[in-house]
Formats: C-alpha cells, sequence, structure tokens
C-alpha cells in the first residue's frame, strides 16, 4: 500500500482532544496526540523510548506527557524532561520520543506524516466556513477500506446508479453527458456538463429561478475528496471529504458539508445527516468487501475503463508522492470525455 | 498442501443453488456459482476484475452475473457484456472474469479445478443410484481436516476400535485377517478378508441365509472415498465420500450412502443418518485437532506402519496429480499383508 | 525472543498433574505430561508421532500414555510400545515420541527444556521452606510479557511508586540511598542500602527492636526472581518467583512467598494473597501493553538508565545462555551507585 510522506492528516476534531492523551493511528503507526500546558496540540509516537509501554497508558502533567510505567516526563518536541529515581538530567539524546509537527484550525487536529521535521506547507484549509449565507454540518465517518478505495468511491458517479439506485440517478432514464477532466500536479478535477436537473417539486424548490445544474468532483493531494453542486443562483453544496489513512486498509473520513439553499436551512439540516449516512453506510459495506477480497486474493488488480473517470489519476499522483517524487507539471491539463448517467 | 489441478469437485448440490449468486471456497480460492438463463450451472473467481468486490455480493440478471458496486455483468464464459456508464462495446479481454468449467449431475454441481480449460473427461458418477432394490440417503457434512486427512480418516480400520470404541470393533476380542491392497494409477483398494460376521441378531437379520462378510475400501482420484460392505447374498452397503478441499484445512463431503438389506428400508433408513452422524462428529473433532497440531509445530511428520494400508499411497497419488505428473501405470499391482482387528 | 536451552523450568504444580495427561506450552513448544506407573512425571512432546493428533487428548494407560486416535502407547522415553493392529514389535526409532528430562520436589515438576538428554545439573531449590518459625505462602501468576520483562518487572524498584503509587514509596518524599550491584556468572544482585524504614505503627510492629532495613533484589539462572527484606532481628520476607516461559510473549509465575514476621502468621497470611495479586494485577496490565506495543511496532528498543539497575543484566545473561555461551567468570563483580526512592 502507498505511505504518504510530508503529508498533513486529521486526527482528531479539537473537541476530543482534552486534558487526558488520546490514541491514534496514522497510516499503521501508533501515535499519542495531547495538549501542552499553553493548549497547543501535541504528537508523539506512542510508545515510551523506555520499555515501550504505549504512552496513551500515561497522564498529562504539566503539559507534559508522563509514562505510566516508571514516570519517565516527555515535551511536545519529544525530549525527556523526566526519569524518575535518576539523579542528574533527565535530558538524553537516546531518551527522545519521536515527535511529529502538529496545527490546530477550523475545530480539526492535524498531524504531518513525516515524524521529526517541521513542515514547509500548511495543512488545508475548508472552504465557505464563514461565507455568509452558508451552513455547515460536520461528522466523522470511518470505513474498512484503503484510502485510495475510499477517495475513489466518493468521487465515482457510475456506481451511484447501482449501490444507492434510486436515491440519485436511476438505471432506466440514461442521459449522454460531457466530462471535462483538468489534471495537475497536486489535483485532479471532473467537471460533468449536462447533468439532468432534477425534476418536479424538488426542482423547483432548490432551483425557483431554474437554471443549469453544475457538478464538479475534485481530489486534492493528499486525501481530500471534494464533491460540488451548483443549481442555478441560489442552490450551492459543498461535501469536501479530508481522509486519514489509519493503516492500510481502514480509513476516517472527516466530512464538512457547506450548502447554501434557497430553503430554510433548518428545515434541510435534519435531512442531510441521515441521507448521508444512508449513502455511507453502503459505500462502506461494499468497501469492507472489496478489502477483504483483495487480501483473500492477496493482491488488487483493478481493469478500467474511461468512465473510471479519476480513480487511475488518484492512484498515479498517490504513487508519486509515495516514491517522494518531484510533482509534475503544475499546469493544468484538460481531457474531454462522453459518458451515460 | 496439495493442489489438485485439473480435477472436478462438488461444489454444492442441485437444490442449493438458484436465483441468487452463490459463493464457495475450492482449494484456497473464493468462486461465485450462479444458473444461466438456460438454468446451466456457472463458476468464476469470485472477484469483479473492475474494482475487486465479490460478485457473489450481487445478484443474477437474464441469467448473467452483475456486480452490486457498478453494475458491470458477466456471462457463464467470464465474458465483460454490460459496463453501465460506458459509450461503446463493453466486451475486452482485460474486463474478463476467471471461469471455471461445471457440470450438473445426479444432483450434484461440479465445478473443474483448472480455470479457463474445457475438460477432457467427466465428473465421477455415484454407483447403484438407480438400482433396482437400492436406497439412497445423501448428506452434506463439514470438517477441520486436510483433504488428505479426510480421505485416510474415512478409509483407516485401526483407529475404529479406539475412537469409535464399542459402534465397530472392540479392543477385546482380536481376530488376525488378510488384506489384499490393489494399487494402479487412478485409485487404491483394500481388500479385508476373514473379518468376522456381525454376531447374534444382527448378524441373523442382516445375512438370513448366513454367508461371508465382504469389505472394501477405495480411494478414486481425486477425492471420492467408499466403503462397501457386502454379508451373504442379501446385504450390500456403500458409502461413497465425494470429497471437496474449501481450502488447506477445511474440507467438505458430500457423502452418499447406498444400500440394500434384507430388512424393511424404511425402518432402516431413520437410524442411518444419526449412526453417521455420531462417527462423523467424533473423526472430525480429532482431525481438527490434527489440523490445530499440525499448525501449531509448522509441519507435519507421519511416522507409518503397514497397518496404515492406504494413507501413504493416497499421499502418494495425489501428490503426483499435485504436480501435474503423469499418471503411473494402470496395470494393477496387488501385495497382501496380515492384521489385527 | 531468546529461547533458553538446557534449562529446568517448572511446568504445573505436584497436584495439577494425576491421572489424566496434561497439555502444557513450554517456549512455543506443547508439550504433554502425565505419570508412570510409579507415579513419576514424564513430559512428551504433544504430537502423536503417527498421525500428529496431540497425545493429550488420549489417556494414561498402565503408566504409559496412549493416542487417543489410533491407540499408539509410549512410556516416560518416548519409546512407542502398543500399535493395535500391527502384527509384530511396535518400537521403532521413527516411531518415537520426543521426550524430555523430569523432576518432581518441593511441590512442583520440573521439565527440562532441551528434549532427549539427561541434564547434567539439578532444578533450584526454594529456600527456607522448612526454616523454623517460617511460613509460606504459594501463588500460580500468569502474565501477558516476555519472560524477561516479567523478570526485570519483578526486580524493579523506579516503577512501583509510579505504577503502584501509595503502596509502597510515593512520589513525595524522595531519599537518595545507595545500590550495590553483584554481577557473576549465573545471578546479579542488587543491594539497597539506605532504603527508609516503615514508619508509624507499622514501623513498631515489624520491627520492634528498631534496626536496619535491608533489601535484595536477585536474578538466578534462567529464570528465578527474587526479592528479599529484612528488618531488624525480627522480620524476614523472601518472594522468590520461578518463571515460566510459555511462548514469546505469555510467562507463568510461579511465586512462592516465605516469611517470618513478629505479628501471628495466621493474622498476616490471609493478607498476603490480596495485596500481592493486586501489584500483579497492575504489572500485568502494562505487560500486556507493553507486549502489544512491541508486537505493533515490529521489534523492541530499549533507553535504559543506570536506575535500570538488573534489567540490561538480565538480558545479557539470558542472550547468552541463548547463544549457548559458555558461562563469563564466576567471580564477582561489585559495581555502586546512588537512585532516589
Amino acid at each position: 500500500m502507498v505511505r504518504l510522506p510530508h503529508s498533513w492528516f486529521i486526527l482528531c476534531t479539537s473537541s476530543e482532544l482534552g486534558d487526558k492523551p488520546l490514541a491514534r493511528m496514522l497510516q499503521g503507526s501508533p501515535l499519542v496526540l495531547f495538549r501542552t500546558a499553553e493548549g497547543k496540540p501535541a504528537a508523539l509516537a506512542d510508545r515510551c523510548p523506555h520499555r515501550n509501554v504505549p504512552l496513551s497508558l500515561g497522564r498529562v502533567v504539566k503539559g507534559q506527557l508522563q509514562c505510566g510505567y516508571h514516570g519517565w516526563r516527555f515535551d511536545s518536541s519529544g525530549q525527556c524532561r523526566a526519569v524518575p529515581g535518576l539523579i542528574g538530567e533527565p535530558e538524553a539524546k537516546s531518551r527522545c520520543a519521536t515527535w511529529h509537527a502538529t496545527r490546530e484550525q477550523e475545530g480539526f487536529v492535524w498531524v504531518y506524516s513525516t515524524p521529526g521535521v517541521e513542515p514547509s506547507h500548511e495543512p488545508y484549509r475548508f472552504p465557505l466556513l464563514d461565507a455568509p449565507g452558508y451552513s455547515t454540518v460536520r461528522r466523522t465517518l470511518r470505513a474498512g477500506g484503503s484510502l485510495h478505495a475510499l477517495l475513489e468511491n466518493t468521487l465515482d458517479v457510475p456506481h451511484t446508479s447501482f449501490l444507492h439506485g434510486g436515491l440519485f440517478r436511476t438505471e432506466k432514464q440514461r442521459h449522454e453527458i460531457d466530462v471535462v477532466v483538468r489534471r495537475s500536479a497536486h489535483q485532479v478535477e471532473a467537471e460533468y456538463i449536462g447533468e439532468p436537473r432534477p425534476e418536479g417539486l424538488v426542482g423547483r424548490l432548490l432551483a425557483p429561478g431554474g437554471g443549469v445544474l453544475q457538478h464538479f468532483d475534485r481530489f486534492l493531494m493528499p486525501s481530500i475528496a471534494q464533491v460540488e453542486y451548483r443549481l442555478g443562483a441560489d442552490s450551492h453544496l459543498m461535501v469536501t471529504s479530508a481522509m486519514t489513512p489509519v493503516d492500510d486498509w481502514d480509513t476516517l473520513v472527516y466530512a464538512v458539508v457547506t450548502f447554501r439553499l434557497p430553503l430554510p436551512h433548518w428545515l434541510i439540516k435534519p435531512f442531510i445527516t441521515p441521507v448521508a449516512l444512508h449513502i455511507f453506510k453502503q459505500d462502506a459495506r461494499i468497501l469492507e468487501r472489496q478489502t477483504e477480497t483483495i487480501r483473500r486474493f492477496g493482491s488488487e488488480t483493478f481493469a478500467s475503463t474511461e468512465v473510471d473517470v479519476l480513480g487511475p489519476s488518484i492512484l498515479r499522483l498517490m504513487r508519486q508522492a509515495g516514491r517522494e517524487q518531484p510533482p509534475g507539471s503544475l499546469e493544468v491539463q484538460e481531457t474531454r470525455l462522453k459518458m451515460q448517467v
């Protein structure tokens, strides 16, 4: 599986990280998060360098993390600051715990995947969080599939009429549409042109002035999947999913839904979560069985067609990053295709 | 463990395969079975070539198997016949699912172990199914042991007085008997000569005209174990077990008991299943512990004596077939030995 | 992990080994124990050489162990003494089961780790079992940690104020003490000089005549951890733990507590077990998490300071024995250090 170095991932929400150490896994590596005396998040490898007990078993003392076995204490940079019983200085290079850079912004705690370095770039910022007229719903989800499988699933159009049959599109009435794909060094985007608008009452409610449906699916390195819908001047919906590879076969999804709709938001909000959860549950079930099958066969072998619009590009970008290859051209390359929805 | 290529195995009974896809495992490989529009069984590797979701999660549409994720559809030869969303032909070599030859006969669905080929020989046929005066009882069993361990166990005489003590033979009264072993390229047979007849009422009921007890144990490649008893002119019993290696440590047994006895069959039938299940349960328990021990020690090392009449020969034939060696001479080689029962 | 050849380990207490075979694991190898006709303990590899069924599934017949599958029978030296059905002698080298030397003393059954050899040395003898004025409490415990982790934990001073905070020492009032470490070829001992005596009522009860507290921690090859306390002329406590590595991550502890105290022993005995169990439970929990972390990270990497007084020496002696290196000098090497307790 691909491991992504030099990447920011959300490890928890701000409210999940309180006074106690919090055990988390990132790309198969156990980490422990805690807050310093100033309230800033810190992240260390979840193993005391002394006797390899998980530091998450201990407690936070004066903003330092104290191991529950012998009481060794570590600061946010992994420096050992106390060795009970020892006469002399506790600091020593061999006693350092592995540390990771952290950031806290927009209610999330981000951790840098490569340990021991100060990153040269900052984490992703979610769009429209404070935009006037927009509302936001957040939700943390988890599925038993690889990061790539979840990213592709989130940004894939053809599976919706099958797996979520009836909810989105139906198999019966097919329309031929155009797809424009734009690839660059750090992202891939698909624009779907000519998709039919919702009919009947729903269409009139969402776009009372009429108008065209715009639909974009985007992948932003290393792990953001974004689905954007616009309908006329009044309806705008963005579902941004920041994904965290727990290990090769388990992925956390920090989903942020931002929307502006010509209906009272208090009326809509109660429906967004259950509908999204229903869809996610169907996807999660398939992804789990996909994972199980890949593990049973010992490998994955994918046959793609051109209607697998983003999946292969996402995998290519991830593999490049995994090999620490320099990113390709920043120029946007545009290609077009036709598909049925 | 030995994998047997170019072999027919029963994967299910005819009645188990209905409208829905059926997931089965053969020698560690997941397969999916379904029926074509004509009702014929079909078998594919249980993995969609597109995104590796198990095809058994999908459904049968017009005799083709439709994947539950994106709706790709496959016929009985593994050919891809539909890719929803794609404009253009769905057929392409890279989109083919792996297929296996199948046969349906005598109420069983057989699948050929080597994929992608049309076999040059037909599956085994059970004896006496339609013979006048004979009755048949069928049963599917499962045990946590290797194919070889189950075959040997089914055809082994010495363990019966211990494991099934009292039911068959007893440790107390031992008789010396002759055994004739006949080996050829595709089978091994042991004939037990001089075994004592059942005494008392049971003996008089089974052989009212008296007569000699005849007992044969047979192994037929690749996985049939057959036990045959004749007593006088009137009693004849054959237990034919067609075994299916689910994986290295798990075996399915499709047992067919055919018999003609000088007693009303409606009177006997109710006893056959519970007695056979009792014996099988004792064997299955031992086989499971044997498997566990072999796995714990990391290997099997067997010390045999001449009263392990068939086991070593079975293993030799299986290994030859596993290495795809040409079978040995068709001529029958006969050897003799003495043992106590 | 270190495997220790040519070492005696306790496999069960005398009373655990009765008429029936007893399955045990030593350093990852399954063994079966039984008693001969004379009542002496015997130990064989728990796998019948015939068809690899565990011999512990069988029963003891006339002091021989009979396999439950085909009834092969083995004596205490692993010699095959019966093959039911076979005409001729059962004895044959290929039919032998692997045997281990055994001893029974002081209520314990010891087994020699290297199979097939008669040891040149005898098992450890517990001290003071019959000494006048002493009482003994025994207990078998089990923890999910390596032999080395348990030995070090049992003989480690600094963790007590954290893990068992309050029970022994406290973090608040620290005293600087001297430690004398004595290393030789087969043991390591730490003597703690200047430890504060218990205060108040407890101190007056344990040492009515006053006096100095003496404290020794000892490791005796291959797996004995001994903690000894003396207080004045009247109080003497020895906790001797003979440990048995079940496998790399699981250890049995046969603990023998011997004591002489200036209080009625019937009054003290009821308290020893619950207090010891409470401490052991805290240790076992940490050791299990340590094991889990080492397995998750795939290796152990320990950073030690001089207050890890015995652990590194124990590991060195164990590794030497594991490599079957000749032991070092029998001369005692003494070093001194200071620590805070």
